[in-house]
């Protein structure tokens, strides 16, 4: 049995996508063109924004996408009804030789992205795109969902936020991913190991309780500690009882300072961490231990540590945040969705928009080769003002922009400058050589958030920001909705 | 950049888990022999039981377990304040040689277990039990949170369940492991054809919205999808007007029936799912195709599928179950902990017995090396009548069970015949030759479900099963709680 795999197969995706392949070469569909975007319909964590994070793996997932000999003697051993095989042998030759072609514009890592805009664009083959589609939101809807939950968390303190959730994580790769993904967030390190050697990102820690156990005394538990990490010990002081552990760790932090080493800091990770954390800090400055730290962890997120920073006025310098980052307790899935925006039959000259109806509105899809621009304030302090989401096959003659949901909502950016927000990832099927780094994305992140209007970043009830439609887009929208509503009376 | 790695890395651990085995190793601790063992304090989703799923990926990380020259060489570069480097050379070259001899015992993948009870132990040198804390949550803990979930969903419903949650997974890891733990739990299959190939469980799957998109027609895309799959093809028939698609599918259904060709099913995955089922139902059986199936999908999870049967009477066949089983979405993580419950000093002849004290009883763990046992009515249906935790230590005398949080509340179980819970997983680091595969895993829970009695199985307000401790485990963990207390003052 294989059970840990790498995760760059191209069986990584649903059944129906190969059926469906199958399907369009039999039919003559597989020449085709098609594109396809994926977007979200409410920001995550009832919050105003999410940070998108996935593009690096998308590229990684692309530049190795091969069927293997293994792979395709598994599909064809794919039984149908009746004894027969549910893939055509020559179908899966053909995959054989598949190079992947299509193109992807995708919201670099980092950026700042909301509800109804499209955050990836894929363009090529109809079969290529639509067995990219459960790759492509797995790995995006999952790690821009962590990034997003990080950039709450680290929103509500100016202190480092370590993440350390691996072992609560939806399985090792849940948790790698997640970790590399709450560090483009804004974390300042990750307790996962594995994260910090495939990444490069840094890595902390401290001790745990067990340790402590496994000594005849906290205090041997301490002293043995130390020895080994003379600069950079950490000690958790609530295995017994904090304040008792606290004082021990001062015992062995003036032993430490007396040859000459330091003690970085303890870890506090139960109880009522303002009360604790206060009583520690009056310890250890009376001890003379002024720059010794205090860390806290305990099921922690964003609002607890806002509560506690600023209504409990806890006295702590660094936090560790786990279970509720690594799985985003709150909401664990972001609904990414991938929909199909426009088409190129054979023969056509250019492409056809369409659109996915539904009795709601805001249900519906957008048609066309999407794309979308961010607007900043010229005149003041060059915050982002708005977003416009248009077709690039009707490039934009204005820069109204319109919401989707209730057309007599209008805003004119015209004193504004602004910047796309999908970037080239991938061309005829290969990674672009400059797609940013982990360090890039983070930095990034921290750029893109601050120039969202605070009111749209705060966790109680945001202000949603304008992201609207261009003029030519809105209208194709409407009167494709209109022909669909006609058609099915 | 490496971003989608197999996930057997020993790396794949916390930092601490590393610096206390250094520590450990320069202290004179590499010697201890510990017990830890593995629970979680509350039943998830407000259940009653969960079902355990990890041991298979457990065994094969545990078999895989080496230091490379990388992780060593990775490890070797890690910084610590000033300079030095956070490491000892010596320590890193004691890794490369690391040969695991632990010995792990599991609940076998399916076994209905609880809150409270240990479902894993593992006993050897004290480092190797740190470093396998990480990663051996993570498995066991993921995995059982999805089979319990997929338990819930399929106890509900007499008809199959397919999961395709892979694109809302967390990470493609999260919906491999997912996947195979979601068969494990009930489900028929999943869409998830790495998972397939991977584990060999069933794949399934229809077609998406994007296909019929692509065409000019609805009844273009439906008789070029069954061109390929003349006996298995299920058309999804919401794209623009469900009962408008499901009279296009019996069009087709009934082209095929001429050339001698079946139609399977169709799907719905919008819209009222009682009402449109209902009237499909109608429809095709007026049309003289009563054998072609209702497949129904669209945020479905145990609550809504329950309501549909039950007090809808919708007329579905079978369930597609996608993101709110794939990533557990009402309880996200389990919350599983390891903990140190003995431990067996150089020179010690036996283990002594540890705890971790806590303000609340409720959080206190248990000392011992434990396992748990499930006692069944001999005299009646055979069903499980409560499971009783002790210390192997201090054999149990009797039958008697004790509530560990309300020492009243007491169980005789003279007149059951009982069954360990813990099978030999790893024996001196290595996986036993007969762990159970996922076909057997899915048809222990099935069993091992149906012994547990109903009330303690229902979604709303289950009883409590009865989960108690031997009576000497009682009086060890009672005196050591109090001499933690005494110590504390």
């Amino acid at each position: 049995m294989r059970m840990n795999q790498p995760d760059n197969s191209p069986l990584l995706t649903d059944l129906y996508q190969l059926t469906m392949a199958q399907a369009a070469w039999k039919g003559g569909q597989s020449e085709i063109e098609a594109s396809f975007y994926a977007h979200f319909r409410e920001n995550p964590f009832k919050g105003g924004y999410a940070v998108a994070c996935g593009a690096a793996s998308i590229a990684e997932y692309i530049d190795n996408y091969a069927f293997s000999d293994e792979d395709l003697a598994y599909l064809q051993e794919l039984p149908a009804p009746g004894g027969a095989k549910l893939f055509d042998p020559e179908f899966l030759k053909s995959l054989k030789t598949w190079q992947l072609s299509v193109d992807i514009d995708c919201a670099p890592e980092g950026t700042v992205v909301f509800a109804h805009q499209p955050i990836l664009r894929i363009n090529g083959p109809l079969p290529q795109c639509l067995l990219l589609e459960t790759p492509l939101i797995n790995l995006l809807g999952f790690q821009t969902l962590i990034a997003t939950k990080a950039a709450r968390v680290c929103s509500v303190t100016k202190k480092p936020v370590a993440e350390f959730g691996l072992r609560r994580a939806q399985g090792p790769n849940g948790g790698s991913l997640g970790s590399r993904a709450a560090f483009v967030g804004g974390c300042a390190s990750t307790s996962n190991v594995h994260a910090g050697s495939l990444y490069g990102i840094p890595v902390s820690g401290t001790h745990s309780h067990a340790w402590v156990m496994s000594f005849e005394s906290e205090l041997d538990a301490f002293r043995t500690y130390v020895q080994s990490f003379p600069h950079n010990a950490v000690l958790l002081v609530d295995t017994y009882d904090t304040i008792f552990g606290t004082k021990k760790a001062i015992m062995v932090a003036q032993e430490m300072a007396a040859r000459g080493d330091k003690l970085l800091g303890i870890r506090i990770d139960s109880g009522d961490l303002a009360w604790l954390s206060i009583k520690a800090r009056q310890l250890l400055d009376e001890a003379g231990l002024p720059n010794v730290k205090i860390v806290a962890s305990n099921d922690l997120d964003e609002f607890t540590i806002l509560s506690l920073e600023s209504e409990q006025a806890a006295r702590i310098d660094a936090w560790g945040v786990g279970t509720r980052l690594a799985v985003a307790f709150d909401q664990p899935a972001l609904g990414m969705v991938y929909k199909l925006s426009a088409i190129k039959r054979p023969g056509d000259e250019r492409f056809t928009t369409v659109l996915k109806a539904s009795e709601q509105t805001f249900k519906a899809t957008l048609p066309g080769v999407l794309a979308s621009r961010r607007y900043y304030d010229q005149e003041g302090d060059g915050h982002a003002m708005g977003d416009m989401v248009y077709d690039t096959l009707l490039p934009p003659k204005n820069n109204l922009i319109i919401d989707p949901f209730d057309p007599h909502r209008q805003k004119n950016l015209s004193k504004c400058s602004h910047q796309e927000l999908l970037a080239p990832l991938v061309r005829k099927g290969k990674s672009v050589e400059d797609v940013p780094n982990v360090f890039q994305a983070q930095e990034n992140a921290r750029k893109s958030i601050q120039l969202i209007p605070s009111s749209n970043r705060r966790l109680l009830n945001p202000h949603t920001y304008p992201v609207g439609l261009e003029k030519q887009l809105l209208e194709n929208r409407d009167k494709l909705l209109r022909l669909h509503m006609k058609s099915a009376r």
